[in-house]
């Protein structure tokens, strides 16, 4: 017997003896295949559900403490001001004070301007500046997130309402809906925190988010040529076609040459400041004090020119002072709790996608872990708290977070500090925006969303993963020529069908030898790789479940049926084996199991042997539990490709 | 230089010469990791098209053929009545002959009980086994598929249609929407072959298959209650609650004791028959004609006694004649078009389920290949002619089909045979139908579908995967105790989740060394696998794609914090090294690159040095073109994790 498969041999494979071998030494011992003592169900079930809710083992640091000690712990994991709080000085609060006022004086123009994108008045977006950063500050992970209103969430929020109730008509109802959504929307995210369900977040692959990104970026703009270019009446649709045509088709007297002045000369500076900004990273506050300076300057000049009598549209007026209660106008009754509820899951996924995205970001360049689960109740805690104070859907930004990380925060006190100063603007400096033109506002939204269209990573996917690429133009041409919705849903759609694609048509390769060496790879990546007469062998590269095992069965007999084409053609022995390697199959089910008996019995019927190399601990579980070994013979199972090599060229020389 | 990873050694690898090793007679030979050239878009994009729609390379045998041969194989392969009729025999047509009088013996009684659980006149029953087995017989590429109603469709489209249409009240509606989503479901089916998405169907799992199937035969059989006890006033529910509770309410008065006597009594006669047929196989024609018979004596003594007086009910009257046009009756405007859509499909997918497995099951018992698609274009054009012919939903029988096999049937003459009889009885024998008694039908449809409660299936399913259990539980109680479409869509919805489960949470596992050679296996599995000091050896099992990118990264970090910590408690030196094996890892997309480069990144400020063992040829490929092998280094990306082991142990001497 050349093979040392029985089933009695499970001790000797402790020992330390060297066993002989057959006569060569290319592999001094053999191993039997391992199969662990079988899990019983509860404990199968506990172990997946740990491995899928809690992987990062959130409670490993609670063991062998004391109860008190504990419950501190647990109130620093909630708050985890409770933890950084106590080690906070005066340097770091120097760092946070420098930080938070920049931040402050970026948010506050972009605030007023992302309102307008949610169809908000101005007020509603410095509201969403004040109260929820104070909640994530005490609650939030993140040391350099800045958290506020940010631009894709106000468009596609204010997107999706107007689809439901008009912001000019109904503007009651449009509010209450609008709070509604974001009521909802921190519910999600809290609870797909509380519930350990971040993960879903994942589904929305890199490359979408890139092209959905990319794509809201540009409808932004061109949703800003209204206020650049002085256009009155202007489509209330998003996608570049009709907001061309609304352009072009008041180009002869809609539009206003005094705010297009207005405008460019701001764009353009606002565009050197973040050139210089990007040119030289010490300068990195002359772009994040541009904007507020550019409003100073642009407000100055039409209050002393009184343009606005020229046809310069101005912001006229915020509402000034604190903001108000909110709880009475969520809708908990009624037809709108569930537009509000659709409104704000979708809005709550895109404000996670990018929160999460920052956060993780700025925690691998100053390398701590963040917990997504943790954020995401962070993130929908301060959400219900600013439905219920007049604020709508806030979300760390990209931007703001870049300028607080360079400006160099050390804490989330920058994040109350920027609040700070966004109470005083509304409860002091309100009135002062009245002669804001809203010229200014649209450049500065232009200047911060064009560094979203992030050409370099499209071209990197290019590169990459051309499936990656075309999920990327899909969602990119979804935003840009049908809305927000449709790119989203495209976005989601192709990285759904990748997945899909991936467990239904998994690789399998043919493997040959590597001459010199027990080493067998494929053949397509090693050309010089043997083929060894009379053995088919095949690579499944997936685990087998129901939606592939039919694949699996199909292809691997293709590849057994061209190797024997092949074998016939060049004049070469039948095969009598094929061996299939199943390192990479991690797991099978009752599909993948019938549809290796059924391969098993194909060949059978033709005469060929079907061998296994290297299942693993769950597939070797598994096909003794369904009895499918005693079928294929455990001595047909071997350890290494190597092994199974051997064991059938013996078997051919011992055949006449 | 102890290891050749240079530029410059792609010529190398192809030599034979024996190179010299590092002084161990281990690896006689050292091979870079290759990367084979790199495909344009077009040839990439073309692959996987091929891959995912023409796996099984239809195309293959048309090389190298004239055109008219091509335009024969292509008419052979639309029609494959055209290549087996050509080598029809007169041995054939005796098999074919008395396994179509079999099914036809079998059929008639059950399409009778069907066209009742679609809540269609007895007659549509039979018009469904008279056109799509023609059809069929002609464009179907299975042997020993017998086609008609089958019981699960029928209940799931009458469910269905009864949502929509009171089937009583409006009867002539119900009828033309019954023929509507008969022609979507046709289009369905045919337009799924014809663009080979066949694989769509792959996406219910076996586990969940065998608890629908097992839910809705118990449904079903409850549902024949009314039949074999005689209740008048039965619920319209289809849940095991709603129906218990319909018959014990009318335990008293509703009960008919001469009917529960005929029903009772042929049912045990039908049950000894399917025994006697499980018993010997010599006897499967028993249980194949046990239903005429029983259907025959039954109306004869109701006809001798007159018990339809005694409140025995009995079928009446069955329209007589050929199956008539009902082209006139599709909707094809208004609001119905969009229903019968929604219905053709749901049942479409059913059907296509039912039909390819059975197919599959047979053809590989007498060892041909069936083409998934083929047959779905063959169904699909079946039940499109079928809608315009007063037919529903037709698809493959699994009780017939076995009868069909076992009575020897050769080709799909057998479906002619069988089509014939049906001809024969609507001409002829539906009169003599009108004193059956509505029990006998009762008792046949009861006894068919007892077949369909696969509780070894089961059994094995809760042995092999516990998730498949559940997905299988799930299906099963949600048919019994909710509904037909709520127990679809609880198996639909397990079945996903367990796909998305399997690509956000793949398994990672710690190599160690087997004692004695240079394999290095789970730790878990081969509990002898020894640790090497200093080094992690983490393996990747699956692709790494956006949807696991972050959970790869952190649970590969976890892996080795918690190695740290041993080697700490164990007072063992620091861990200088982390090699991923990379051979399972069969793809990896911009997020996955991503992933990898945050790893090294975190890794190198912990002073460890990230090492590659064995990347696949694409994976190569992303790393060359994101240019992530030039961060990593070549040198440290190896062909085996033997190799590079070996690298770590000769460097961590090197070192103090």
């Amino acid at each position: 017997m050349v093979h040392q498969h029985d089933e009695s041999t499970a001790n000797e494979v402790g020992t330390t003896t060297q066993l002989p071998s057959y006569g060569s030494s290319e592999e001094p011992r053999v191993y039997k295949v391992g199969c662990p003592p079988q899990k019983n169900f509860a404990r199968e079930f506990r172990d997946t559900l740990r491995e899928t809710f809690f992987h990062d083992n959130p409670l490993r640091q609670y063991k062998d403490q004391s109860g008190s000690a504990k419950f501190m712990m647990a109130l620093q994991f909630l708050f985890p001001i409770f933890e950084w709080g106590r080690s906070y000085n005066l340097r770091k609060f120097k760092g946070d004070l420098i930080a938070g006022l920049t931040i402050a004086s970026l948010c506050i123009p972009q605030d007023i301007g992302y309102s307008k994108l949610a169809n908000l008045d101005a007020q509603y977006g410095l509201y969403s500046s004040f109260v929820p950063p104070l909640i994530y500050a005490a609650m939030g992970s993140s040391k350099d997130i800045a958290i506020g209103p940010v631009a894709v969430v106000s468009l596609l929020i204010g997107s999706l309402l107007q689809n439901e109730v008009d912001p000019v008509k109904n503007k009651e109802e449009y509010l209450r809906l609008a709070f509604t959504a974001t009521f909802f929307a921190g519910i999600t995210q809290a609870a797909l925190g509380f519930l350990r369900l971040g993960f879903l977040i994942e589904f929305l692959s890199h490359a979408a988010i890139v092209g959905f990104m990319g794509g809201a970026a540009i409808t932004i703009a061109l949703q800003q040529l209204k206020y650049v270019l002085g256009i009155k009446s202007f489509t209330k649709k998003t996608d570049i076609i009709s907001v061309m045509r609304s352009v072009w088709s008041s180009a002869h007297h809609g539009w206003n040459w005094q705010t297009i002045v207005i405008g460019i000369t701001f764009l353009a500076f606002l565009l050197l400041a973040k050139y210089i900004g990007k040119k030289n990273r010490k300068f990195f506050w002359v772009p994040a004090i541009a904007p507020i300076t550019s409003v100073i300057l642009a407000t100055l000049f039409v209050f002393i020119t009184r343009a606005d009598k020229q046809g310069v549209q101005i912001v006229n007026h915020i509402t000034k002072g604190i903001n108000p209660s909110s709880v009475h106008k969520i809708y908990f009754t009624g037809p709108f709790v569930a537009k509000g509820f659709k409104i704000g899951v979708i809005s709550a996924m895109i404000g996670l996608t990018e929160a999460v995205a920052i956060g993780r970001t700025f925690a691998a360049l100053k390398d701590y872990q963040l917990d997504g689960n943790k954020e995401m109740v962070a993130l929908g805690t301060m959400n219900i708290a600013g439905s219920m104070t007049s604020c709508y859907i806030a979300t760390g930004s990209f931007s703001r977070s870049a300028v607080n990380f360079m400006a160099g925060c050390q804490t989330p006190v920058s994040n109350i500090i920027m609040s700070a100063v966004v109470l005083l603007t509304l409860l002091v400096i309100t009135p002062l925006f009245k002669y804001t033109p809203n010229a200014i506002l649209g450049s500065i939204i232009i200047s911060a969303v064009i560094g979203l269209v992030d050409y370099e990573a499209v071209i990197l996917i290019w590169k990459v993963d051309k499936m990656d690429f075309i999920a990327c133009m899909g969602a990119f041409f979804g935003v840009v020529f049908a809305s927000v919705e449709i790119g989203l849903l495209i976005a989601v759609s192709i990285s759904f069908a990748k997945i899909l694609l991936q467990v239904t048509r998994p690789r399998t390769v043919l493997l040959g030898n590597l001459p010199g060496t027990t080493i067998y790879r494929n053949t397509d990546q090693y050309p010089e790789a043997r083929h060894i007469p009379g053995v088919v062998i095949v690579r499944v590269d997936s685990a087998i479940y129901f939606s592939n095992s039919n694949y699996v069965r199909e292809r691997t007999l293709r590849w057994l049926t061209e190797e024997e084409e092949k074998a016939k053609a060049e004049g070469q022995s039948k095969i009598n084996f094929l061996i299939i390697e199943m390192s990479p199959v991690i797991d099978i089910d009752t599909s993948g199991i019938h549809a290796l008996e059924d391969l098993y019995k194909n060949l059978k019927k033709r005469d060929i042997q079907l061998i296994l190399a290297n299942p693993g601990s769950i597939v070797m579980e598994k096909l003794l539990s369904s009895k499918l070994n005693e079928h294929i013979g455990s001595n047909n199972i071997f350890l290494t490709v190597a092994d199974a090599v051997r064991f059938c060229t013996r078997k051919s020389m011992q055949e006449p």
